[in-house]
């Protein structure tokens, strides 16, 4: 998918806004370029983003017609939609407000496994509204098996993994791209989830591909941010431990070989958060072996090493309890570690590049 | 898929005849079913299947017209794609045969990764025959991601993984369930690609599943395959070391979370089979921590041990070197190892059984 102009938004998350189910929002609130006029919610109507995200004055509407004439705000020209359920489905209740966007001439822009262009009512409606549907799940027409590229001369590529899903793989890349950028550092993001690509304009939703043709799609999306910048950071997705989504983490590890790693983990996490059977539950992984895991197994394909741990302290009660807890991690681990979401990347990102190019295998292409 | 009665084929396998690009033409005349009466292809016209396949009394013709009327044989009533190229796709020069057996009221049977069906050409050609199309790697359709299911109780699952990929895991486990019901044994076969449902007539080609699905496919399969036997083994895929197909590998020791793996490896094979680029290669994995690897990365899930090592001999000169393979390899790994392909499984089988037995977390369910 090719880069875009920025877009003037309506969000939708119909009773779902929130940092986890609704973690597409809140993505592209923090760090999207396009305009968010409003978060369509009828659950929170009259409430307004900044409650959540501090500094971002968004209001929360209960109806597509308030969306649409916001006071002080341009007319948006598309609907997102702003969650990314477990399985990707589209909810049946949110039907008749998707159809009313396309009626009202806005594009519609989605991220579910279901693809809403092969909808036969949704895209009847987009031909008749003369407006279009962008499904950002669609995989490529492009069914091709790794081939064990070498990364080119020059460049360096990281990999965030983490110890669960949704816990800010991508916020990590992210807030990493945009401090070396700031540092004056050449710096690409590789978006490989439709959050990320919604942000960045381009990249592949890599769970939507055909499995035989996973790593090999990573391997040419990064091959492709290459072009982007000498230094290469790719979004991670899942966690090698689990259950319903490793495959598509080890996808990513051997398909990007990374050079190195950035873990990430959510400090005070305690089980994967995967809750289909009451009964049974998912550790998650101690820190250090499951460093070393990652070490040994993207080694099968090529050497990595993990060279700083992200800390996510949204569980944390104020500053001191998250500086309290990246210290904990730092001296458990024995690697830098930063929540460089609370308390910005500018440091971490300088440790990480120190990290990356002390490693004995970066320098001339492999 | 459900199972099917068995059929009369004629495999093409068009200049590819042989244990490796014609591995699904092999799987299926070694463990198949179906009653082959002919291999089609021009490059060996004149030969027979017996030539590699001992006591496989199979004739090799040159043109459709032969298959179709070879004496003593009854008349085929399918045509079936034998090949299974990396990426799966359709040679154009096959098209015209494709054509001829839809003319000639064959059903056309297929593993590849286009899939014929959706070829306007070839289904309106089936149509017109009155014919059809079997696409086994059509994936089902559903879409849902592993719930962390436990195994029913009273049920074992073994699944082959591999240090490369077509080094005989399906045949392997073919071995295996075969010997298993010879000595009275309640087992079930998994079939996870396209050579294994063509064989026992069901089954996913896990590989064609959209990645975020993979581990749940996988996990719902192994359900299915409880039904069937208490003994559940479970056909492997790639390998875990594989730069291309490592993904699809994990999703399937994640997704099956056997209680045992048996590991089936080459004896003399130094490098993946893996030529894209010349200038590289990638090893293959040195057992002993490669074993202790498959036992920690399906631990991070549930835990699984290596019960055996599955030598594949056919780089063997003779029995004898082919014996003195396994044996170095039971020496080398501790654990107990055999070509259940060449010397037969019923020891092996019972090798296995007890070391399944033997494991803490067998019995009960989990």
């Amino acid at each position: 998918m090719h880069p875009q102009a920025p877009r003037q938004l309506v969000i939708l998350t119909e009773g779902q806004f929130g940092p986890h189910s609704g973690k597409t929002a809140f993505g592209v609130i923090r760090y999207g370029r396009d305009e968010v006029v409003a978060v369509l919610d009828s659950t929170l109507a009259g409430r307004n983003v900044a409650e959540w995200i501090p500094g971002r004055d968004i209001p929360i509407v209960g109806t597509l017609g308030e969306a649409l004439a916001v006071p002080g705000r341009p007319r948006p020209d598309t609907l997102l939609v702003g969650i990314a359920p477990t399985g990707g489905r589209l909810p049946d209740a949110w039907r008749p407000i998707l159809h009313g966007a396309l009626d009202a001439g806005l594009e519609l822009h989605s991220g579910l496994h279901t693809l809403l262009e092969d909808d036969p009512e949704l895209s009847a409606a987009a031909a008749i509204d003369g407006t279009r549907i962008v499904d950002y799940r669609r995989p490529p027409e492009r069914f091709e098996t790794a081939v064990g590229r070498r990364h080119g001369a020059g460049k360096r590529v990281i990999l965030t993994v983490g110890t669960d899903c949704a816990i800010g793989k991508m916020s990590v890349a992210l807030e990493l791209r945009n401090a070396g950028r700031a540092a004056g550092d050449s710096v690409a993001f590789v978006p490989t989830g439709q959050t990320g690509m919604m942000i960045d304009g381009w990249g592949v939703a890599v769970d939507r591909v055909v499995s035989d043709f996973l790593n090999g799609t990573v391997e040419w999306l990064v091959e492709e941010g290459e072009r982007l910048g000498d230094w290469v950071i790719v979004e991670g997705q899942g966690s090698l431990d689990h259950p319903a989504y490793s495959a598509v983490t080890l996808g990513l590890i051997h398909g990007a070989t990374p050079h190195a790693m950035i873990l990430v983990h959510r400090a005070g996490l305690a089980a994967h958060d995967f809750d289909h059977l009451p009964d049974r539950s998912f550790p998650i992984a101690p820190l250090g072996p499951f460093i070393d895991l990652h070490e040994q197994v993207a080694g099968l394909v090529a050497p990595s090493r993990v060279v700083g741990v992200a800390v996510n302290t949204s569980r944390c009660r104020d500053d001191t309890e998250a500086r309290r807890a990246v210290a904990a991690i730092a001296a458990e681990t024995g690697l830098p570690a930063a929540d460089p979401v609370r308390f910005g990347a500018a440091a971490f990102w300088e440790q990480v590049k120190a990290g990356v190019e002390a490693l004995p295998w970066v320098g001339g292409g492999r």
